[in-house]
């Protein structure tokens, strides 16, 4: 079986390297905290007046202040700040967390275009920190897609497992 | 529902605050690289000869060089070192990636008591790290115990879904 990891760059057409070129520099000491709140708080003022129904309907049963806490605080605490995400909920579990949503390709382009409009209208967010968080995003949106498609895999007529090869820690 | 991380601590007995206080010190640059190769070493030589078949069973079709390597990946990416584990394998996504393996109650308590071997086991541990350490996996332990019992939600006998309220990021 295919990795998530490589499911995610062949779907994304990052590669893995692109897409952590996050970690080749500190992004939050560079942005600052204030830079990813205004981050997330644009990018789900987008999705939640999204004029796509399909898409905005996947957030209807989450408050909006909380999706944007959950998302800035996991990105300052993966972006090399503080851990704010893991003191108040624990590990990021990112695949797990996203189970209860319908993460497929075409949400997941949804996602991303939402996200490359508020990265533009945010101001103090410098071209090539952009490309790096765009290549994170991109890879990451893909990789939650296979992940997705892991939840099929118990969900055959006969309720039988998927035989899935171990992709241990 | 009860969030994976509120199920964590009540099953663990570790409390959010005491499994992320190693956070708050930087294990990795006190305790350097070997000693996360000597852990892991340690570890998964107990685990791939416990006496116990069930337990060891878990690991049959994993290589155990391979284990190690993607455990102290994770450790030393997680306790303040270079990210390792996300280079090589992406985003750890433990709850998934724990997907093929039956993480139960029992997994997790006797995980922990060959960690707890390896740990005292290990030279060059002095005993604060030794406790951060071990809140953290215990926690972390439960997490899975948590995140596992997420699967039986597609496992109903009409193949239905579990009724989950949404953990999003």
């Amino acid at each position: 079986m295919q990795s998530l990891q490589a499911k995610a760059s062949e779907w994304s057409g990052v590669k893995q390297d692109d897409a952590f070129a996050i970690d080749d520099t500190n992004l939050f000491q560079k942005l600052g905290l204030q830079t990813f709140i205004n981050l997330s708080t644009n990018f789900y003022t987008r999705v939640y007046d999204d004029e796509e129904e399909w898409f905005r309907s996947i957030f209807a049963n989450s408050k909006k202040e909380d999706a944007i806490q959950n998302q800035y605080e996991f990105f300052v605490q993966r972006m090399g700040g503080p851990p704010l995400y893991s003191q108040r909920r624990g590990h990021p579990a990112l695949i797990a967390r996203h189970r209860p949503f319908p993460v497929t390709h075409r949400a997941a382009e949804r996602w991303l275009h939402h996200m490359q409009q508020a990265l533009d209208g945010t101001t103090d967010i410098d071209t090539d920190s952009k490309v790096r968080m765009m290549n994170f995003f991109r890879h990451t949106a893909f990789f939650l897609v296979a992940g997705d498609e892991l939840k099929s895999q118990n969900q055959q007529p006969q309720c039988k497992h998927g035989s899935s090869k171990p992709d241990s820690v």
